[in-house]
């Protein structure tokens, strides 16, 4: 099942794609992708569905963030080893946690502002995983039960607030619209296997990011179960688990998103995104 | 005016403290003390309100949080000249920001539970900002229009998840009851200079913190203003600001908390908190 949220920014009803990847509406059904309609039961609920028994969308409707708000955007950092030499960093022993503002979520082919002073404005394409049910001291081993799917995310980052404001990654990661996510959320029978799906990024039609979860650091049931033992984990949360090689930050030298750039990005079996770059504009 | 919400924990209503402090139930009036509730017009309405004509909620009635749970709970680090010092880090250049799990937010007479393998639990008696208008590239001379009040915070950390297990401090600082809030939100005109406020921590009795607001490095103001340069602040949203020196890490040698300990801390005007740590039980 692939979930997606459709409709004006702020207004988004909930839907699911079907088998011809028309949006199908699910304001009947549920009240948002999020909450009660990921839990186990939720989502039983919504696989039931027959989709040609909903009404379609309108087509070519905006698509907003694949899940609604979350109560917390964790992100990993460094998790694919090749990624964190070309930032220049240590690969780290345990994962690097760190978080987003979830205000900064967006939809996966909304605009991307660059806020006012930037001048590090830079991409990385992530595989999201959305908690299904809380999740506290879970072992590795039922990890997967509390995930009620997969999304594309796109950490966008800007790299002076990260580096080199002091102190914390916060401060680059969380500008508004620093998180696409989407175009939908594929429940985990829609995944082969997580850790063998092909990521890229392009930047103006120029490859710049490609990789694979395969080669992740910390896979995706081990980061569960680590993070678990440090905060609770309750439905709808959003955990973005790192990027490979390729950001602007590791080019030599570091080539930097400017007004008009168009960023790219895709993961095997999770869709594309497309954000197009813009000034801010108070 | 002084908002408090109160009853079971997860079931807690509005309600505001009267001139007698008694607990007057306002779930006839708001929903939560939270979103439309903290805005300006929201307050005026409240604080047109006669608190005697409010019923009285029942005495000795358990406090929750004083504000709902926010979207976004960020946190300033080492933000005292001499806490920096005590901690063996840098006196900040700008403000040091991070975050904790907005679900680790807990009422001001709640246990504290300590995690699964916590050795070096830690307290921190701070100064809080709850947003009340969306804030956006705010000037400093602006901010105050933006908060909708201060409450007490205790910014409850484990110094080896949050400086020994690799990466960012929220490792340590979003655990489960890591965040007591309240007793009460204290609207600003209740607050001659928040500028200028004492506050302390005891720790079974004995005193560990002693400071005031008036050695803050960056204060309220300012903070706001920095902040909404490098993420939205939305209403709800809440601030802590940092903590004075006289914490276990600072100790010497270093001194953490265990399970029957009491911390009991106050700041000069916001009232209370009294928390008993416990051990995690699953």
């Amino acid at each position: 099942m692939r979930l997606v949220r459709f409709g004006a920014p702020g207004e988004e009803k909930p839907g699911l794609l079907d088998a011809n990847d028309v949006v199908r509406d699910l304001s009947g059904v549920v009240d948002d992708i999020g909450g009660a309609a990921l839990t186990p039961a939720g989502l039983a609920r919504l696989k039931a569905i027959e989709p040609a028994s909903l009404p379609a969308a309108p087509p070519g409707v905006r698509l907003g963030a694949c899940v609604a708000r979350p109560g917390h955007f964790i992100a990993v950092g460094l998790n694919y080893a090749d990624h964190a030499e070309e930032s220049g960093m240590a690969i780290p022993a345990e994962p690097v946690l760190f978080s987003k503002a979830p205000n900064c979520i967006v939809g996966p082919n909304d605009d991307v502002i660059q806020p006012k002073g930037s001048t590090k404005l830079d991409w990385e394409v992530e595989l999201g995983i959305v908690i299904g049910s809380r999740a506290r001291y879970v072992d590795e081993a039922d990890a997967r039960a509390h995930i009620a799917g997969f999304c594309l995310a796109n950490d966008v980052s800007e790299r002076a607030f990260q580096i080199e404001r002091g102190g914390q990654w916060i401060k680059g990661k969380s500008c508004e619209t620093f998180g696409p996510l989407g175009p939908f959320l594929a429940t985990p029978d829609e995944i082969d296997d997580v850790q063998k799906l092909a990521m890229w990024c392009d930047v103006n039609g120029e490859r710049r990011q490609r990789g694979s979860t395969a080669t992740m650091i910390f896979g995706v049931d081990f980061l569960v179960s680590y993070l678990s033992q440090f905060m609770v984990l309750d439905v709808g949360d959003v955990i973005i688990t790192g990027t490979p090689p390729g950001v602007g930050l590791g080019m030599k030298p570091p080539l930097y998103l400017k007004p008009g750039d168009v960023m790219t990005l895709g993961i095997e079996g999770l869709g594309e995104q497309r954000q197009k770059v813009v000034p801010f504009e108070g």
